[in-house]
């Protein structure tokens, strides 16, 4: 027979069907016990009269009748069932997965993720995750970005060399890619436009909630542009189109994306956030500050905050022409909380060999690099998008490492 | 004035435009000089009465009349034009880019990726491992797979200890993932069907011309399988969908992907390639042997091998119920060259427990892995496909670096 699924059983009225997977839950009443079935598209009720000693999360196979009942989940159950353990649970759960929320605490349901995910909860975190890497891919690809994959595994510890972890390669240094920065720049040379969605590494000893020592980046970089504005449009078009596709996935009631994101700039930033006017960056107070005011001001949980000061920015950043102290770097809040940071790129390779060796940096190690300048780039830009804590604003959980499978920081490596 | 792509330049005859992009070419002749302008959808020929000393990968911005000559390229060239230099390249090319095929050698091309990827035919390359992945992505969310990002520092250095690389993970040793194998297990316990386009790590000292040390892993696991058989069929129907969007988006020819790909066992396949019958794996010689019998025998570019003795392949492999001294494993290979290894897994506790033990393997580095199992899973199998190791057989290239953005092997970590 073949299996249906959860969804499916109410197009099955008075039918004999298979329904497979786990034992989200035994209840046990007095005349009758009940079996809800946990598979990949929902729930469905077993109605059974012998249930013995089947524990939770257990592997089920079911061939029972679809019976309609108004009571029940969906509208109908099964009853009359052959119920065949394929796995059988025989521990105690570290905690029940049946309740709306998780009562363990983060640390316990990190430890057991393998169990902590399945919870409906978390699961639908991580499928707003997958439904806005989706998005943005579509919505990049309907703006003629192409998709490249880079290396996470780099011979020199570029841009702030502090925070990468160093690896052992055939008895030499190397290191992992804090972003693909330099590599999607360079294949800017190659397609014009283009994305990568993969993990970046950040060997930062801070244990916070929004924090995490791998976590998957987003980016894109594109060409001919005339300035970072071109490249905030893009960004909005993709932000709405990753936040339409979220919706149509999930369900999940999202924002509108004004078609102009309000923004800026970060001395008018520092104001509004009632910050001092020497603050060198916005602390996450002074974020959260902007946050509401752009929904009060503005109605708008977006806002763009340009013009950062160019000592603030990396190098590559490309300076204010107006105004060179100042950058035409960006960086979007969400819902008072920075998740994007992009801005226009030097293209000239003078202007790099000027800006590595202000900043004292050797040119030798820069080298694959600084070739894709000096043999021809067009003024261009881009950005990067932290997944999780994007997903983390969206879904409205305190914690990145809510919505992530199996976080990584200072203190966790496993699972 | 709006910039137009140089595929769009036809629809525009006797109009004034902006194209931007590369110079690919100069052409001198005695009473008038071509540039050809190299942008992402193509090249533009622009007749040039003084070309002056502009070199070729200058970016340009050329404003000019679009001029119908059948003799050009595309039906039209672009007259009388204003040339703006966006970036001048004043140092000589390391190798020319406007020749039907690259003349320097690979590590000259590799050396100077920036410059060698820009090639008409090694970016064709890239754009159809992009048109892969996302092939890959779209078939598998037709059949209701979901996308995971799984960590790639991991703790142990499990699966295949000697093969990892380690780094310092804030002063304790951790190793990058080989895979993704046992996450996208773990997941199966959330989603079902899981999969992941990510890279994997192999610190393998061996220079050839199909091995990377990082290289794109396009991963997929599901649940609820009879055996390993509906993870062929499963991946059958996702190479097809994968080969289709390769055709669709870049019009590459692309073999067809039969219904059901042809499978030999693997003492047949040892006979098939003439190989003695106590050999333990398939040499690369075998491979190619059984890639042109099964081109023979079935049309197929295709040939699964299954049967694999059990002590060749993983401790996760399901044993064959049949006879359990063989696996529930399959290789794919494709024109000769094994690119997917997938098969049916262990589901039971106690079957890891004892693959675990008689691997001589300490469970303990294996604990949230364990919890998977010990918490209910359903038969499940999966596969990966090494991206760049298809594209080349696709491509017809001979070596994965030649389909590689910036290839990593044992002696090139840079650019």
């Amino acid at each position: 027979m073949q299996r249906i699924l959860s969804t499916e059983l109410a197009a099955h009225p008075h039918e004999k069907v298979l329904v497979e997977g786990w034992v989200h839950r035994i209840r046990r009443l007095k005349s009758v016990s009940f079996l809800i079935l946990r598979d990949a598209a929902g729930l469905a009720q077993v109605v059974l009269h012998e249930p013995g000693g089947i524990q939770e999360e257990s592997v089920v196979s079911v061939v029972a009748t679809v019976t309609p009942n108004p009571q029940a989940p969906g509208g109908v159950e099964l009853t009359a069932p052959e119920v065949r353990v394929r796995s059988a649970v025989d521990v105690p759960l570290p905690f029940e997965l049946h309740r709306p929320a998780l009562t363990a605490s983060l640390p316990t349901q990190l430890d057991h993720a393998a169990l902590a995910l399945r919870h409906p909860a978390r699961r639908a975190g991580l499928a707003v995750a997958a439904a806005v890497t989706a998005g943005f891919r579509k919505a990049l690809e309907a703006q003629r970005f192409v998709e490249i994959h880079t290396p996470k595994i780099v011979e020199s510890a570029t841009e702030s060399g502090a925070d990468v972890f160093e690896l052992d390669y055939f008895g030499r240094p190397a290191y992992l890619a804090q972003s693909p920065q330099f590599y999607k720049q360079m294949m800017v040379g190659v397609f014009e436009r283009v994305f990568e969605v993969g993990p970046v590494f950040r060997a930062e000893n801070s244990d916070t909630a929004r924090h995490l020592t791998q976590y998957t980046s987003l980016d894109a970089e594109m060409g001919f542009v005339a300035d970072h504005r071109d490249v905030m449009a893009a960004l909005t078009r993709t932000i709405a189109g990753m936040f339409g596709e979220v919706a149509g996935r999930t369900g999940l009631a999202v924002p509108e994306v004004p078609a102009e994101i309000p923004a800026v700039r970060f001395a008018e930033a520092l104001r509004i956030a009632g910050a001092p006017d020497d603050e060198p960056d916005l602390a996450p107070a002074h974020e959260r500050a902007l946050g509401e005011w752009a929904r009060r001001e503005h109605g708008s949980e977006f806002l763009f905050v340009t013009g950062y000061p160019m000592r603030k920015r990396p190098f590559y950043t490309h300076p204010d022409p107006a105004d060179p102290a100042y950058s035409n770097g960006f960086d979007l809040l969400f819902r008072g909380l920075e998740i994007v940071t992009g801005g226009q790129r030097l293209h000239r390779y003078e202007d790099y060999v000027a800006a590595l060796s202000a900043a004292g940096e050797p040119l030798a190690a820069y080298r694959g690099y600084l070739d894709t300048f000096r043999y021809g780039m067009p003024p261009h830009g881009g950005w990067a998008i932290g997944l999780e804590r994007l997903v983390a604003r969206l879904t409205g959980v305190a914690n990145v490492r809510e919505v992530t499978a199996f976080p990584r920081d200072p203190h966790r490596i496993a699972p």
